[in-house]
């Protein structure tokens, strides 16, 4: 792609239309916006802004625009998908700036907030007043809700309650030529044309950048109740996931993780766990709702279905504490992973029956490649979290052949119905895989829309297709 | 628009593509296909086709971009936009022949269909494997799944269980010029580029035709209790509506109904019902589940709140006959209107907490225009179907006042924060008032998504925008 680099007179004509304040070329602050949470990578932008408002949004893509300088947005930084690297240097458009909650309106039960706010303190805002907004990614504590909705996020609570997708109502969207459009209604229901909305979710900030965000909010459920079930397989406890569902019961939350994982996080971010021998695989369940005695009642249920699956121990979480440490056990294993080794991450994802299928391939195309790998993630949604791990690899291997193994992986996924991503996104480091899944028919299309929305390609170039 | 008519050499070619079992050019059949269920509008195709799979629609849809011939695609002919009415003639692509569920998958619970499945048959089919649909609109026994997924459908399930969207995980997909793709996968979360699923799901058949359909299913509840709730003025029942989630519960349908339709559907549809002679409006709640205690402390629940609102009643439904009769009269509500006075349906949709005030608006416009109505719907998703009933209007008033009245309905549903249409589409009829509500921009780029699937623009033309 044909960009203009930033010259001097561009900088004053952006500082005219922005505010001195708002931005920055310092070295410094280039390094800090330079990376995401994807792998190692990095990209330095030309200059960084921080716009405090749609106008101001507005102002810089248009000139962005009409000087062809390309853009790229950015929330809290921690994609894993590389959505937010400056590939093509440019503007770096830092939303950190759109803290506000601007509503929680529980008449309607419907929230108007901006796209950087960090998701954990959404998530608490709404709860204080006896409501759940449920898409909480790994990354809640430091992930703006904007960035969630660039990448269709989930977490592990879509399995009882769907993804960011169906929490989303409205967008104010600045488009990549300057137009700032609501996409559509602030209701529960649409039949008004092509949704916008819905085509905005997930586009990783290739169509339009979002200034404000109409979430649907849910009542929130008095009790929940956690089980971590162990598995001397990988395959029994994958297999028990979608015999779970079929006895009828639908978890609030239905996660795997290997036995590597485990041993990576107690070795590494110091968590008290009693880890058998000859245990290999666990499955968390959790239930809420707002009776103790159905809460059990589908324990119970689950409970008969994961002796099917020759489960060797359950152990039932019923203290607030005993809860958090297994859950941060989770939420932490891709950091202790990533901070401990060269590494890989990719986001599958297929129907539920066939996870047994899938985590047997991927073991099998790393015995071939040489790669090791620990899996865990969404068991619930089918998605499972690969990190793939250098180990005896060499640099060699690492940068050539692995990517026909990752490949493999993909085209696994793609024979067993599935996808390259679930919730984590394209970006740029699963680009090269998109054909494997989708024809160039499917791409195209993709391209054209892209078109329609930025004529001159100017936001987040590079990305996707 | 430009477009060629079908001569004689067209219609050898069509002939050939798609065998002459399945083409029809006799008046019967284009007077069959002229109307659907839109006021009494008819626009005649000039041939009728009924392809038997997607090659049989690919090689339809090559040969009229080639020869520039409009093509308009129909589901069950249910719809009440204007949407499958043939405006520019040309070829009525039937998909009545697509009828066969393909796959009900217990173990993902998935289930593959085409598109001329009618939806109350899928639903019973689905039920059967003890699992559950939920999209069920009043025309459910007639109308196709194919035409549910172009208009985003609803039903009064959406409350709880969430519109069409929520349900379809794939789609095999005829373009307009002919290739053959599918959307997406079959998986309940997708973060692999723009969702071309989504984009199809509330197009009306302008962006392309759909073959196969993938849904998710869910364990059907065993439990169901339905509520009818009688109120002096339509403005209580209104505001009991969003304090009904305010008090923590999600009923699995909450549908609202005047008074005026209630003596219509008694009069011509010959229900037994005691409407007494203060009633004005009436709530009909249902819940669902498999645990019956809580079913009724959610009632008991309910029944606080309508206690609050000055219900005057309230009917408990316990027999599987008595829920019927109620059904039934909210379900041939819109059928008893249309059959005994001319009249003009409107899908207006709003946040919940705005039903007193929409209701409120659309009797004082009515009542300055000169217009009477008769309102029921979906009021759990803030949606309300009104019929405007011709009554004392004159034929010129009806022909042109009528249209500043509608277009005063939809100024106030967008003050409100809601939309044109919440689930019956834009289609033909609304198409002139989408203007009220979306910006140029937003039109522009739904024309410019509709090029990039339509260059020449034959499919559907004429709807939407």
């Amino acid at each position: 792609m044909e960009f203009n680099k930033i010259t001097p007179d561009f900088l004053t004509l952006l500082t005219e239309a922005t505010g001195a304040a708002n931005i920055f070329v310092d070295q410094e602050t280039l390094a800090t916006y330079a990376h995401d949470e994807t792998e190692d990578l990095t990209y330095y932008p030309e200059v960084v802004v921080k716009p405090l408002d749609a106008e101001g949004v507005s102002a810089i893509l248009k000139l962005c625009n009409q000087y062809h300088v390309p853009v790229t947005p950015r929330g809290g930084g921690t994609g894993l998908s590389g959505a937010a690297l400056p590939i093509y240097g440019g503007v770096l458009l830092s939303m950190e700036k759109f803290k506000a909650i601007l509503s929680i309106d529980t008449e309607n039960l419907q929230s108007t907030v901006e796209p950087g706010v960090i998701t954990e303190e959404f998530i608490n805002a709404v709860a204080e007043k006896g409501l759940l907004y449920p898409v909480d990614p790994s990354s809640k504590g430091s992930c703006f809700i904007g960035g969630n909705v660039a990448h269709g996020s989930g977490g592990p609570r879509v399995v009882k309650y769907g993804t960011i997708r169906e929490y989303i109502l409205n967008l104010e969207v600045v488009l990549p030529t300057g137009e700032i459009i609501w996409t559509g209604a602030n209701t529960l229901k649409y039949a008004s044309g092509y949704n916008l909305t819905q085509l905005m979710i997930g586009s990783e900030g290739t169509l339009g950048v979002v200034t404000k965000i109409v979430t649907k909010l849910i009542p929130k459920s008095q009790y929940n109740v956690l089980m971590l079930g162990s598995f001397s397989t990988n395959e029994n406890a994958c297999a028990a996931v979608s015999a779970i569902f079929r006895a009828g019961v639908t978890p609030s939350a239905l996660e795997f993780m290997e036995r590597k994982g485990v041993e990576w996080v107690i070795k590494f971010d110091d968590i008290k766990f009693d880890l058998k021998d000859d245990v290999n695989a666990f499955l968390m369940i959790e239930f809420d709702g707002d009776d103790m005695d159905v809460i059990f009642k589908d324990a119970e249920k689950v409970n008969s279905v994961l002796e099917e699956f020759n489960c060797s121990e359950v152990l039932f979480a019923d203290t607030a504490q005993q809860k958090e440490e297994i859950w941060k056990m989770r939420r932490t294993m891709a950091e202790s992973v990533k901070s401990n080794s060269v590494y890989k991450e990719e986001d599958t994802v297929v129907p539920r029956a066939a996870l047994p299928q899938l985590i047997n391939g991927i073991k099998e195309i790393g015995a071939r490649y040489g790669f090791e790998s620990v899996c865990y993630g969404h068991a619930g949604d089918g998605n499972l979290h690969i990190n793939i791990i250098k180990a005896g690899m060499s640099d060699e291997d690492w940068l050539s052949e692995l990517k026909k193994g990752i490949a493999e992986i993909f085209e696994l996924t793609t024979v067993l119905g599935g996808t390259i991503s679930g919730e984590h996104g394209i970006g740029l480091v699963q680009k090269e895989f998109m054909s494997i899944k989708y024809s160039e028919i499917n791409l195209n299309l993709m391209r054209g829309i892209k078109k329609v929305f930025d004529p001159n390609g100017i936001l987040n170039p590079g990305k996707i297709f």
